[in-house]
């Protein structure tokens, strides 16, 4: 339902609310009360894996500092899965028992409990792997598919992970299809220390379901050599991840209404849950502490915008998506003028993606002077700006998300090593003031 | 015994060993045959540690391609410890359990079966630990002691090592002589995608054994944080490893003979053996691959040295120094002219460190033009030229050591993140051009 035109909506930012929002940048950028958010998040909780203890913990912690600013919040039923890793240990029997760190993928399922020993067939399309069918069966499809680094190094590493995640998602079952018993992924990486990368996959239930993994680059660069090197290689892989009973679990909503147009609101997310490797600092938890610190700045500068701005902590964004999908269902009525969705970690803002584009963006970008002076003045269009906001979108929602100079963000991602030092509190704090800004504005 | 002045080794450095120098540089940078020779002892042979069953695999293999290339080698007797690591795990019990990474530093004794829980202490130094005294009793002593990340930058990496080190050999006696029961160190690490860094300690037999380990820097900037906003931090700590009984194994020396005063001797070294976590690229298989290659080029040159070059190839310099240790109780009356130790990874040569200096320095430096070529024609006096070759320097031998560019090195060192990787084929096979000049112009 695309209730209001994006013209509509920017006919009226106006002149006082581009003076406000310079004060609440003001206020934003006096501080780091960002990363104190964030350091509780990560140091004082940790993990948050859907479905965990900690992400419990999550919710219940976040809806509290909502509360304790005095911002109206509630928490809204989500069921979760609730998937857990196991032990993870993988060899090359071939080479003298080599070691080969990996981590399974967000979803596998277990080998059996003396593990797969099986040699390993490399591919790096489904096209190599459709080409040689039936002599993959019984074996184990290693998918070699590197990041591109000169992507990477010239601002596009979420292109370059776009490219190369999708076998991490889909290789297992496609692998299966042919008779593999297990697949290893190239961990979708910009840099690693022997650091594997999790991150979702997926089995379509029309094939068996294969174990899959992650091994780390130095360890799908060694395999690659030695198969290169006309080498037999043969891999033990032991995985004992479990998936649990679903687990009933929430997205935290928080509001601040709108004094004129309360019906009409600016959505503002990030995700609460995050892989159990690392503590989620850049995935996602600096997202949700730049949406609690902008609604907490807003507040308490006594200010009211003209429209309700609502936050959303979305609970499952990794591996489900069921705080979006949920959150959807129970809201599709409600009149989104704006999304603005943060998941891209808390490096220095650059700018917005968004679903605005021709006269519509120029128009806003005519509106939004305030975000220069924090360097986070770029608009790009794009079809997607974010994922538990995708259902929003879809139905005509205008989108936004931030956008953090990505150029480490995939050295972390998924990793053990997503955790708060990677992260500089200054930086933070200017993704909380650009948030802040673009929200106030597209809020009155 | 310092029987040969610096001055009378360089006086017969001559022209005409210059032009040979040179030719011999150009035969190196042809291929990338040191690469190959590195791949094959980190690909196919792995991780060797003293006293592993890949120690002595190396040893064969490595002695194998001598005698394949023709030249002389013969395997000498080192006995060395052997150490192995077990289980390694952590948690902070105060904080929910959250996961801390860390790894048991070489030759540490195990913790009792069910681990060590105890309140962690934090200190940076000696001093702080003798202010506190009886205070550790019962404790975990932590020392956080970063490397100076100034000093890496501006390529004293080593320096900003050495500041750190000090607390991985000598903390858990120091600790435990308050009655501390185990420390943990701060990885001496210049970079981290919590990554451990391993390395050897040593028991002071005055004090009990307690056992210690390396946290990743992102676990000790946690523990850090945790404690500076004064929680308490308790840590539990699992460590399974064993000191097995010492075992038979080897240095390998190698040996092409001087035509003139084959009794005068330029030794050329690195070590055999790594850490257990990597496969030992950057330390040491590139400084035995520039080695064995740089036999191989003279070898197959057909060019006779004057003097006799000897190869060394040392086992244990990780954790005993006996290979270093043997070899000098067996040959400290060879007259050895010097002594060159490579054993600081493959980065771009930039030059060498000496132990010369002064006059007798000039003279040397007058005469390495062919280094110029290869950007490693910078000579810094030192007194320590390496650990291997330490017992022949402080007999007066003159000492050499290569500096490849220093700014990575302490990513990797000592972690599972050192393999081949990490090393660039061009820029090792100009290592060991850079090490073949010196040598043949020591050697004529």
């Amino acid at each position: 339902m695309r209730w209001l035109a994006a013209a509509t909506l920017l006919s009226i930012v106006v002149p006082a609310s581009a003076q406000d929002a310079g004060t609440l940048v003001s206020s934003a950028l006096a501080k780091t009360t960002s990363y104190e958010t964030l350091s509780w998040l990560t140091d004082e909780i940790g993990p948050r894996p859907s479905g965990s203890a900690n992400a419990a913990r999550a919710v219940e912690w976040t809806a509290g500092q909502f509360r304790a600013w005095g911002i109206d919040v509630r928490t809204e039923k989500v069921v979760v899965p609730h998937w857990v890793r196991g032990e993870e240990r993988a060899s090359l029997v071939s080479h003298r028992d080599q070691k080969i760190v990996l981590t399974a993928l967000g979803g596998s399922v277990a080998t059996p409990a003396a593990g797969i020993t099986a040699d390993v067939v490399e591919v790096s399309s489904y096209d190599e792997l459709k080409q040689l069918g039936a002599k993959v069966r019984g074996r184990i499809v290693y998918y070699n598919n590197p990041m591109d680094p000169e992507l990477v190094k010239s601002g596009r590493a979420f292109e370059a992970y776009s490219r190369a995640v999708i076998y991490r998602g889909s290789g297992a079952s496609r692998a299966a299809e042919y008779g593999a018993v297990a697949v290893v992924i190239r961990s979708v990486a910009s840099a690693s220390l022997r650091t594997p990368h999790t991150g979702a996959m997926r089995y379509d239930p029309k094939h068996p379901k294969i174990p899959a993994a992650a091994m780390t680059t130095e360890d799908a660069d060694l395999v690659h050599r030695l198969l290169a090197r006309g080498d037999r290689v043969q891999m033990h892989m032991l995985l004992t991840p479990k998936t649990l009973p679903d687990v009933e679990s929430a997205n935290v909503v928080a509001e601040i209404r709108g004094s004129e147009k309360p019906d009409e609101i600016v959505l503002i997310g990030g995700h609460l849950d995050s892989w159990d490797l690392g503590t989620g600092a850049i995935d996602d938890g600096s997202g949700v502490a730049m949406v609690m610190d902008a609604m907490r700045i807003i507040r308490e500068s006594g200010l009211r915008p003209k429209r309700t701005i609502r936050a959303v902590l979305f609970m499952n964004e990794e591996n489900g998506l069921n705080g979006g999908r949920a959150y959807f269902a129970a809201h599709k009525n409600d009149k989104h003028v704006a999304a603005i969705e943060t998941d891209a970690g808390a490096a220095l803002p650059t700018g917005f993606r968004t679903t605005l584009k021709g006269d519509a963006l120029d128009a806003l970008t005519a509106r939004t002077k305030v975000l220069d002076g924090l360097g986070a003045n770029r608009f790009e269009h794009t079809a997607e700006t974010g994922a538990d906001t995708s259902f929003l979108i879809e139905n005509g929602t205008v989108g936004f998300s931030l956008v953090p100079d990505p150029l480490h963000y995939f050295d972390y991602h998924h990793t053990a090593a997503d955790t708060l030092d990677k992260i500089d509190a200054r930086e933070l704090q200017q993704d909380t003031a650009a948030i802040l800004a673009l929200t106030w504005l597209l809020a009155n």
